[in-house]
Protein backbone atom coordinates (compact mmCIF):
# COMPACT_ATOMS: atom_id res chain seq x y z
CA UNK A 1 0.00 0.00 0.00
CA UNK A 2 1.56 3.18 -0.99
CA UNK A 3 2.20 6.06 1.32
CA UNK A 4 -1.02 7.58 1.99
CA UNK A 5 -1.90 12.08 1.92
CA UNK A 6 -2.71 11.54 5.54
CA UNK A 7 -0.05 9.83 6.43
CA UNK A 8 2.26 12.28 4.23
CA UNK A 9 1.12 14.96 5.64
CA UNK A 10 1.30 13.98 9.64
CA UNK A 11 5.00 13.08 8.75
CA UNK A 12 5.11 16.85 7.40
CA UNK A 13 3.62 18.15 10.43
CA UNK A 14 5.60 16.05 13.10
CA UNK A 15 9.03 17.40 11.48
CA UNK A 16 7.63 20.92 11.37
CA UNK A 17 6.96 20.40 15.23
CA UNK A 18 10.49 19.47 15.84
CA UNK A 19 11.87 22.10 14.06
CA UNK A 20 9.59 24.29 15.88
CA UNK A 21 10.82 22.99 19.32
CA UNK A 22 14.68 23.20 17.98
CA UNK A 23 14.22 27.01 16.79
CA UNK A 24 15.03 26.03 13.24
CA UNK A 25 12.94 27.20 9.82
CA UNK A 26 13.04 24.43 7.64
CA UNK A 27 11.84 23.11 4.60
CA UNK A 28 10.06 19.67 4.64
CA UNK A 29 9.32 17.10 1.54
CA UNK A 30 7.60 14.06 1.49
CA UNK A 31 7.71 12.36 -1.72
CA UNK A 32 6.32 8.71 -2.79
CA UNK A 33 8.11 5.69 -3.49
CA UNK A 34 8.41 6.83 -7.33
CA UNK A 35 9.80 9.63 -6.11
CA UNK A 36 6.84 12.06 -7.06
CA UNK A 37 5.88 14.98 -4.58
CA UNK A 38 3.62 14.05 -1.79
CA UNK A 39 3.23 16.90 0.49
CA UNK A 40 5.57 19.60 1.10
CA UNK A 41 5.71 22.61 3.90
CA UNK A 42 8.22 25.57 3.67
CA UNK A 43 8.28 27.46 7.67
CA UNK A 44 7.86 31.42 7.99
CA UNK A 45 11.50 32.36 7.67
CA UNK A 46 13.09 28.99 6.09
CA UNK A 47 15.94 30.26 3.14
CA UNK A 48 14.61 29.86 -0.08
CA UNK A 49 17.29 27.66 -0.90
CA UNK A 50 15.86 25.09 1.50
CA UNK A 51 13.02 24.50 -0.97
CA UNK A 52 15.71 22.60 -3.49
CA UNK A 53 18.08 21.19 -1.13
CA UNK A 54 15.39 19.23 0.69
CA UNK A 55 13.31 18.43 -2.66
CA UNK A 56 16.78 16.74 -3.96
CA UNK A 57 17.91 15.14 -0.21
CA UNK A 58 14.01 13.38 -0.26
CA UNK A 59 15.23 12.55 -3.67
CA UNK A 60 17.98 11.05 -3.29
CA UNK A 61 17.11 8.96 -0.59
CA UNK A 62 14.24 7.59 -2.59
CA UNK A 63 16.62 6.95 -5.51
CA UNK A 64 18.96 5.11 -3.27
CA UNK A 65 16.90 3.70 -0.52
CA UNK A 66 19.36 4.61 2.59
CA UNK A 67 19.57 8.06 4.19
CA UNK A 68 21.33 10.66 2.36
CA UNK A 69 24.60 10.88 4.25
CA UNK A 70 25.36 7.41 3.72
CA UNK A 71 24.92 7.83 0.02
CA UNK A 72 27.98 9.82 0.12
CA UNK A 73 30.33 7.30 1.46
CA UNK A 74 28.72 5.21 -1.27
CA UNK A 75 29.16 8.23 -4.29
CA UNK A 76 31.95 9.92 -2.56
CA UNK A 77 34.25 9.68 -6.08
CA UNK A 78 31.05 10.13 -7.81
CA UNK A 79 31.26 14.31 -8.83
CA UNK A 80 27.75 13.78 -10.19
CA UNK A 81 26.64 12.16 -6.87
CA UNK A 82 23.14 14.11 -5.43
CA UNK A 83 22.93 16.05 -2.27
CA UNK A 84 24.81 13.39 -0.13
CA UNK A 85 24.68 14.81 3.93
CA UNK A 86 21.91 14.40 5.96
CA UNK A 87 18.49 15.79 6.31
CA UNK A 88 17.42 12.80 3.87
CA UNK A 89 15.64 9.85 4.97
CA UNK A 90 14.08 6.61 3.21
CA UNK A 91 10.59 5.93 5.03
CA UNK A 92 9.71 2.44 4.91
CA UNK A 93 6.42 -0.01 6.10
CA UNK A 94 6.97 -1.82 9.01
CA UNK A 95 7.24 -5.13 6.46
CA UNK A 96 10.52 -3.19 5.15
CA UNK A 97 8.95 -2.11 1.60
CA UNK A 98 10.05 1.68 0.79
CA UNK A 99 6.90 3.92 0.36
CA UNK A 100 8.66 7.08 -0.58
CA UNK A 101 11.35 9.69 1.67
CA UNK A 102 11.76 12.85 3.68
CA UNK A 103 14.09 15.62 3.01
CA UNK A 104 14.22 18.19 5.10
CA UNK A 105 16.81 21.66 4.91
CA UNK A 106 17.08 24.78 6.78
CA UNK A 107 19.61 23.66 9.33
CA UNK A 108 23.14 22.27 10.41
CA UNK A 109 23.51 19.36 8.98
CA UNK A 110 22.82 17.46 12.50
CA UNK A 111 19.47 19.14 13.06
CA UNK A 112 18.20 18.53 9.85
CA UNK A 113 18.69 15.05 10.30
CA UNK A 114 17.01 15.11 14.09
CA UNK A 115 13.63 16.98 11.91
CA UNK A 116 13.41 14.72 9.12
CA UNK A 117 13.81 11.37 12.13
CA UNK A 118 10.99 13.24 14.01
CA UNK A 119 8.97 13.28 10.98
CA UNK A 120 9.43 9.76 10.08
CA UNK A 121 8.58 8.49 13.31
CA UNK A 122 5.25 10.35 12.62
CA UNK A 123 4.61 6.72 10.64
CA UNK A 124 2.50 3.94 12.32
CA UNK A 125 5.27 1.22 12.67
CA UNK B 1 3.50 40.85 4.81
CA UNK B 2 4.21 37.89 3.28
CA UNK B 3 2.02 35.03 2.59
CA UNK B 4 2.64 32.58 6.08
CA UNK B 5 2.82 28.90 6.31
CA UNK B 6 -0.62 28.81 8.18
CA UNK B 7 -2.65 30.66 5.84
CA UNK B 8 -0.48 28.65 3.05
CA UNK B 9 -1.75 25.06 4.81
CA UNK B 10 -5.43 26.77 5.29
CA UNK B 11 -5.68 27.33 1.46
CA UNK B 12 -4.40 23.78 0.78
CA UNK B 13 -7.15 21.92 3.39
CA UNK B 14 -9.62 24.15 1.92
CA UNK B 15 -9.24 23.34 -1.98
CA UNK B 16 -8.80 19.51 -0.94
CA UNK B 17 -11.79 19.58 1.16
CA UNK B 18 -13.87 21.49 -1.78
CA UNK B 19 -12.33 18.60 -4.10
CA UNK B 20 -13.26 15.25 -1.85
CA UNK B 21 -16.72 17.10 -1.28
CA UNK B 22 -16.98 16.73 -5.70
CA UNK B 23 -15.45 13.45 -5.72
CA UNK B 24 -11.92 14.30 -7.23
CA UNK B 25 -8.20 13.80 -6.31
CA UNK B 26 -6.28 16.92 -6.90
CA UNK B 27 -2.91 18.47 -6.30
CA UNK B 28 -2.53 21.78 -4.86
CA UNK B 29 -0.07 23.77 -5.01
CA UNK B 30 0.76 27.10 -3.36
CA UNK B 31 3.41 29.91 -4.34
CA UNK B 32 4.63 32.98 -2.45
CA UNK B 33 4.84 36.03 -4.58
CA UNK B 34 8.34 35.33 -5.84
CA UNK B 35 6.98 32.09 -7.54
CA UNK B 36 8.57 29.89 -4.61
CA UNK B 37 7.04 26.62 -3.13
CA UNK B 38 5.11 27.20 0.25
CA UNK B 39 2.96 24.41 0.51
CA UNK B 40 1.95 20.93 -1.46
CA UNK B 41 -0.32 18.46 -1.16
CA UNK B 42 -1.49 15.33 -3.98
CA UNK B 43 -4.58 13.37 -2.83
CA UNK B 44 -4.56 9.75 -2.97
CA UNK B 45 -5.35 8.95 -6.41
CA UNK B 46 -4.49 11.82 -8.38
CA UNK B 47 -2.40 11.06 -10.88
CA UNK B 48 1.40 12.28 -10.99
CA UNK B 49 0.52 14.84 -14.02
CA UNK B 50 -1.56 16.78 -11.88
CA UNK B 51 2.09 17.97 -9.93
CA UNK B 52 3.22 19.57 -12.85
CA UNK B 53 0.18 21.11 -14.09
CA UNK B 54 -0.68 22.51 -11.14
CA UNK B 55 2.96 23.57 -10.08
CA UNK B 56 2.57 25.43 -13.76
CA UNK B 57 -0.84 27.10 -13.34
CA UNK B 58 0.09 28.94 -9.88
CA UNK B 59 3.75 29.82 -11.30
CA UNK B 60 1.94 31.35 -14.43
CA UNK B 61 -0.84 33.26 -12.03
CA UNK B 62 1.56 35.09 -9.84
CA UNK B 63 4.22 35.58 -13.16
CA UNK B 64 1.36 37.62 -14.57
CA UNK B 65 -0.96 38.63 -11.37
CA UNK B 66 -4.82 37.26 -13.11
CA UNK B 67 -6.63 34.06 -13.34
CA UNK B 68 -4.89 31.54 -16.18
CA UNK B 69 -7.51 31.38 -18.06
CA UNK B 70 -7.23 35.25 -18.17
CA UNK B 71 -3.49 34.85 -19.05
CA UNK B 72 -4.63 32.83 -22.25
CA UNK B 73 -6.80 35.42 -23.66
CA UNK B 74 -3.57 38.09 -23.09
CA UNK B 75 -1.23 36.07 -25.05
CA UNK B 76 -3.05 34.16 -27.50
CA UNK B 77 -0.57 34.92 -29.92
CA UNK B 78 2.15 33.40 -28.39
CA UNK B 79 3.28 29.92 -28.52
CA UNK B 80 5.27 29.82 -25.62
CA UNK B 81 2.60 30.78 -23.60
CA UNK B 82 2.25 28.28 -20.48
CA UNK B 83 -0.24 26.40 -19.51
CA UNK B 84 -3.16 29.12 -19.96
CA UNK B 85 -6.51 27.27 -18.62
CA UNK B 86 -8.30 27.42 -15.30
CA UNK B 87 -7.19 26.40 -12.21
CA UNK B 88 -4.68 28.71 -11.40
CA UNK B 89 -5.66 32.15 -9.24
CA UNK B 90 -3.55 34.85 -7.70
CA UNK B 91 -3.87 35.38 -3.45
CA UNK B 92 -4.39 38.83 -2.84
CA UNK B 93 -4.38 40.41 0.41
CA UNK B 94 -7.47 42.74 1.27
CA UNK B 95 -6.02 45.62 0.05
CA UNK B 96 -5.29 44.13 -3.11
CA UNK B 97 -1.68 43.52 -2.72
CA UNK B 98 -0.18 39.75 -4.45
CA UNK B 99 0.64 37.48 -1.21
CA UNK B 100 1.11 34.10 -4.46
CA UNK B 101 -0.95 31.86 -6.07
CA UNK B 102 -2.82 28.40 -5.81
CA UNK B 103 -2.76 25.98 -8.75
CA UNK B 104 -4.88 22.97 -8.64
CA UNK B 105 -5.14 19.85 -11.11
CA UNK B 106 -6.99 16.92 -11.32
CA UNK B 107 -10.03 17.32 -12.89
CA UNK B 108 -12.43 19.26 -15.65
CA UNK B 109 -10.73 22.48 -15.88
CA UNK B 110 -14.45 24.34 -14.24
CA UNK B 111 -13.19 22.07 -11.39
CA UNK B 112 -10.24 22.65 -10.97
CA UNK B 113 -11.25 26.07 -11.33
CA UNK B 114 -13.49 25.58 -8.08
CA UNK B 115 -11.41 23.96 -6.22
CA UNK B 116 -8.82 26.85 -6.63
CA UNK B 117 -11.77 29.29 -5.55
CA UNK B 118 -12.69 27.15 -2.85
CA UNK B 119 -9.13 27.32 -1.86
CA UNK B 120 -8.25 31.37 -2.33
CA UNK B 121 -12.19 31.21 -0.27
CA UNK B 122 -9.79 29.91 3.33
CA UNK B 123 -7.74 33.24 3.07
CA UNK B 124 -9.30 36.11 5.11
CA UNK B 125 -10.18 39.00 3.71
CA UNK C 1 31.89 47.29 -33.51
CA UNK C 2 29.72 45.62 -31.29
CA UNK C 3 26.33 47.41 -29.54
CA UNK C 4 28.44 49.11 -26.27
CA UNK C 5 27.49 49.15 -23.06
CA UNK C 6 26.66 52.77 -22.72
CA UNK C 7 24.40 52.16 -26.08
CA UNK C 8 22.59 49.07 -24.63
CA UNK C 9 21.96 51.40 -21.53
CA UNK C 10 20.75 54.23 -23.82
CA UNK C 11 18.30 51.64 -25.53
CA UNK C 12 17.00 50.85 -21.87
CA UNK C 13 16.50 54.06 -20.62
CA UNK C 14 14.84 55.50 -23.67
CA UNK C 15 12.31 52.21 -23.74
CA UNK C 16 11.53 53.19 -20.03
CA UNK C 17 10.78 56.51 -20.57
CA UNK C 18 7.99 55.67 -23.39
CA UNK C 19 6.76 53.44 -21.15
CA UNK C 20 6.15 55.39 -18.17
CA UNK C 21 5.24 58.39 -20.56
CA UNK C 22 2.22 55.51 -21.54
CA UNK C 23 1.50 54.66 -18.07
CA UNK C 24 3.18 50.89 -18.80
CA UNK C 25 5.32 48.77 -16.51
CA UNK C 26 7.20 47.01 -18.54
CA UNK C 27 10.48 44.92 -18.54
CA UNK C 28 13.12 45.86 -21.17
CA UNK C 29 15.94 43.53 -22.49
CA UNK C 30 19.10 44.40 -24.53
CA UNK C 31 20.95 41.60 -25.97
CA UNK C 32 24.01 41.61 -28.24
CA UNK C 33 24.32 40.11 -31.53
CA UNK C 34 25.43 36.92 -30.34
CA UNK C 35 21.93 36.88 -28.49
CA UNK C 36 23.84 37.32 -25.03
CA UNK C 37 22.39 39.95 -22.57
CA UNK C 38 23.78 43.24 -22.48
CA UNK C 39 21.07 45.42 -20.51
CA UNK C 40 18.20 45.00 -18.16
CA UNK C 41 15.70 46.90 -16.13
CA UNK C 42 12.53 45.70 -14.74
CA UNK C 43 10.24 48.69 -13.88
CA UNK C 44 8.34 48.77 -10.54
CA UNK C 45 5.10 46.57 -10.64
CA UNK C 46 6.29 45.26 -14.13
CA UNK C 47 4.41 41.29 -13.93
CA UNK C 48 7.35 38.70 -12.99
CA UNK C 49 6.15 37.02 -16.10
CA UNK C 50 7.71 39.98 -18.44
CA UNK C 51 10.95 39.02 -17.56
CA UNK C 52 10.99 35.84 -19.53
CA UNK C 53 8.89 37.06 -22.70
CA UNK C 54 10.77 39.92 -22.79
CA UNK C 55 13.78 37.88 -23.13
CA UNK C 56 12.28 35.78 -25.74
CA UNK C 57 11.27 38.42 -27.81
CA UNK C 58 14.46 39.69 -27.87
CA UNK C 59 16.04 36.35 -28.50
CA UNK C 60 13.93 35.83 -31.46
CA UNK C 61 14.68 39.15 -32.92
CA UNK C 62 18.19 38.39 -32.92
CA UNK C 63 18.43 34.71 -33.49
CA UNK C 64 15.73 35.70 -36.72
CA UNK C 65 17.13 39.20 -37.46
CA UNK C 66 13.69 40.73 -37.81
CA UNK C 67 11.17 41.67 -36.02
CA UNK C 68 9.16 39.43 -33.78
CA UNK C 69 5.89 39.81 -35.47
CA UNK C 70 7.13 39.32 -38.65
CA UNK C 71 8.91 35.87 -36.94
CA UNK C 72 5.45 35.05 -36.77
CA UNK C 73 4.48 35.16 -40.72
CA UNK C 74 7.54 32.96 -41.37
CA UNK C 75 7.07 30.65 -38.81
CA UNK C 76 3.12 30.23 -38.24
CA UNK C 77 3.45 26.18 -39.33
CA UNK C 78 6.06 25.26 -36.89
CA UNK C 79 5.04 24.48 -33.04
CA UNK C 80 8.07 25.29 -31.83
CA UNK C 81 8.45 28.88 -32.88
CA UNK C 82 9.55 31.15 -30.20
CA UNK C 83 7.42 34.01 -29.00
CA UNK C 84 6.30 35.76 -32.21
CA UNK C 85 4.18 38.61 -31.15
CA UNK C 86 5.59 42.41 -31.28
CA UNK C 87 8.20 43.83 -29.15
CA UNK C 88 11.26 42.37 -30.23
CA UNK C 89 13.33 44.52 -32.59
CA UNK C 90 16.53 43.86 -34.17
CA UNK C 91 19.30 46.22 -33.10
CA UNK C 92 21.33 47.89 -36.64
CA UNK C 93 23.73 49.88 -37.51
CA UNK C 94 23.15 52.79 -39.91
CA UNK C 95 25.27 50.15 -42.06
CA UNK C 96 23.12 47.55 -41.76
CA UNK C 97 25.14 45.60 -39.94
CA UNK C 98 23.16 43.56 -36.31
CA UNK C 99 24.24 44.75 -33.53
CA UNK C 100 21.68 42.84 -30.95
CA UNK C 101 17.98 43.46 -29.90
CA UNK C 102 15.69 44.95 -27.76
CA UNK C 103 12.36 42.96 -26.06
CA UNK C 104 9.77 44.45 -24.15
CA UNK C 105 7.37 43.19 -22.36
CA UNK C 106 4.68 44.39 -20.23
CA UNK C 107 1.72 45.47 -21.81
CA UNK C 108 -0.61 44.88 -24.53
CA UNK C 109 1.67 43.70 -27.87
CA UNK C 110 1.11 47.50 -29.45
CA UNK C 111 2.50 49.01 -26.41
CA UNK C 112 4.94 46.67 -26.43
CA UNK C 113 6.06 47.47 -29.97
CA UNK C 114 6.14 51.30 -29.35
CA UNK C 115 8.42 50.71 -26.41
CA UNK C 116 10.74 48.84 -28.00
CA UNK C 117 10.83 51.07 -31.14
CA UNK C 118 11.32 54.05 -28.69
CA UNK C 119 14.64 52.01 -27.28
CA UNK C 120 15.95 51.45 -30.78
CA UNK C 121 15.77 55.16 -31.61
CA UNK C 122 18.21 56.04 -28.90
CA UNK C 123 21.01 54.21 -30.94
CA UNK C 124 22.89 56.67 -33.46
CA UNK C 125 21.77 56.45 -36.67
CA UNK D 1 8.69 47.73 0.52
CA UNK D 2 10.41 46.06 -2.43
CA UNK D 3 13.99 46.75 -3.91
CA UNK D 4 12.81 49.21 -6.49
CA UNK D 5 14.08 49.76 -9.80
CA UNK D 6 16.21 52.97 -9.47
CA UNK D 7 17.44 51.80 -6.39
CA UNK D 8 18.93 48.32 -8.28
CA UNK D 9 20.58 50.50 -11.30
CA UNK D 10 21.79 52.55 -8.65
CA UNK D 11 23.51 49.35 -7.07
CA UNK D 12 24.88 48.15 -10.89
CA UNK D 13 26.04 51.70 -11.05
CA UNK D 14 28.33 52.03 -8.05
CA UNK D 15 29.58 48.58 -8.90
CA UNK D 16 30.19 49.31 -12.77
CA UNK D 17 32.02 52.55 -11.32
CA UNK D 18 34.31 50.69 -9.04
CA UNK D 19 35.31 47.99 -11.55
CA UNK D 20 36.32 50.54 -13.96
CA UNK D 21 38.19 52.05 -11.11
CA UNK D 22 40.40 48.80 -10.68
CA UNK D 23 40.20 48.12 -14.28
CA UNK D 24 37.87 45.03 -14.21
CA UNK D 25 34.75 44.31 -17.04
CA UNK D 26 32.23 42.91 -15.23
CA UNK D 27 28.60 41.72 -15.78
CA UNK D 28 26.76 42.79 -12.45
CA UNK D 29 23.22 41.30 -11.74
CA UNK D 30 20.22 42.43 -9.20
CA UNK D 31 17.70 40.02 -8.33
CA UNK D 32 14.78 40.82 -5.87
CA UNK D 33 13.96 39.39 -2.70
CA UNK D 34 12.03 36.71 -4.70
CA UNK D 35 15.16 35.19 -7.08
CA UNK D 36 14.13 37.54 -10.08
CA UNK D 37 15.93 40.00 -12.34
CA UNK D 38 15.42 43.54 -11.69
CA UNK D 39 18.45 45.07 -13.42
CA UNK D 40 21.70 43.75 -15.05
CA UNK D 41 24.40 45.49 -17.30
CA UNK D 42 27.44 43.59 -18.84
CA UNK D 43 30.21 45.93 -19.55
CA UNK D 44 32.13 45.81 -22.91
CA UNK D 45 35.35 43.33 -22.45
CA UNK D 46 33.52 41.56 -20.11
CA UNK D 47 33.89 37.73 -20.72
CA UNK D 48 30.25 36.01 -22.04
CA UNK D 49 30.65 33.44 -19.15
CA UNK D 50 30.46 36.17 -16.50
CA UNK D 51 26.69 36.51 -17.44
CA UNK D 52 25.70 33.46 -15.92
CA UNK D 53 27.88 33.34 -13.04
CA UNK D 54 27.09 37.05 -12.20
CA UNK D 55 23.31 35.21 -11.98
CA UNK D 56 24.70 32.25 -9.83
CA UNK D 57 26.16 34.34 -7.44
CA UNK D 58 23.37 36.56 -7.24
CA UNK D 59 20.49 33.63 -6.93
CA UNK D 60 22.60 31.69 -4.78
CA UNK D 61 22.42 34.85 -2.41
CA UNK D 62 18.92 35.73 -2.29
CA UNK D 63 17.90 31.83 -1.79
CA UNK D 64 20.54 31.41 1.43
CA UNK D 65 20.68 35.12 2.22
CA UNK D 66 23.95 35.28 3.08
CA UNK D 67 27.20 36.14 1.12
CA UNK D 68 28.14 33.30 -1.43
CA UNK D 69 31.44 32.53 0.19
CA UNK D 70 29.46 31.68 2.99
CA UNK D 71 27.47 29.30 1.71
CA UNK D 72 30.23 27.14 0.93
CA UNK D 73 31.18 26.82 4.27
CA UNK D 74 27.48 25.89 4.90
CA UNK D 75 27.36 23.31 2.36
CA UNK D 76 31.02 22.20 1.57
CA UNK D 77 29.93 18.27 1.83
CA UNK D 78 27.51 19.27 -1.10
CA UNK D 79 28.44 18.50 -4.28
CA UNK D 80 25.26 20.01 -5.58
CA UNK D 81 25.86 23.08 -4.09
CA UNK D 82 25.79 26.99 -6.50
CA UNK D 83 28.58 28.57 -6.93
CA UNK D 84 30.04 29.53 -3.90
CA UNK D 85 32.52 31.94 -4.06
CA UNK D 86 32.93 35.76 -3.56
CA UNK D 87 30.84 38.02 -5.47
CA UNK D 88 27.16 37.41 -4.60
CA UNK D 89 26.05 39.36 -1.85
CA UNK D 90 22.38 39.80 -0.02
CA UNK D 91 20.76 43.26 -0.14
CA UNK D 92 19.24 44.43 3.00
CA UNK D 93 17.46 47.12 3.93
CA UNK D 94 18.47 48.81 6.65
CA UNK D 95 15.92 47.22 9.25
CA UNK D 96 17.25 44.07 7.92
CA UNK D 97 14.76 42.72 5.62
CA UNK D 98 15.98 40.99 2.73
CA UNK D 99 15.85 43.27 -0.59
CA UNK D 100 17.48 40.84 -2.93
CA UNK D 101 20.98 40.46 -4.01
CA UNK D 102 23.55 41.28 -6.08
CA UNK D 103 25.77 39.44 -8.27
CA UNK D 104 29.37 40.14 -10.17
CA UNK D 105 31.42 38.35 -12.11
CA UNK D 106 34.44 39.12 -14.73
CA UNK D 107 37.70 39.08 -12.29
CA UNK D 108 39.39 37.52 -9.59
CA UNK D 109 37.28 36.45 -6.53
CA UNK D 110 38.42 39.24 -4.22
CA UNK D 111 38.12 41.23 -6.80
CA UNK D 112 34.00 40.66 -7.73
CA UNK D 113 33.80 40.64 -4.25
CA UNK D 114 34.94 44.60 -4.18
CA UNK D 115 32.92 45.14 -6.75
CA UNK D 116 29.83 43.81 -4.98
CA UNK D 117 30.57 45.77 -2.00
CA UNK D 118 30.39 48.91 -3.99
CA UNK D 119 27.25 48.48 -5.35
CA UNK D 120 25.65 47.37 -1.60
CA UNK D 121 26.88 50.68 -0.58
CA UNK D 122 24.63 52.50 -3.28
CA UNK D 123 21.30 51.36 -1.26
CA UNK D 124 20.44 54.01 1.54
CA UNK D 125 21.11 52.49 5.05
Amino acid sequence: MPLTSDEAEAVVKAAKARAADIGLAVSVVVLDLGGHLKAFSRMDGAWLGSIDVAMKKARTSVLFEMETQKVWELCRPDAQAHVTFAGGIPLKASDGRLLGAIGVSGGQVAQDFEVARAGWGALPL
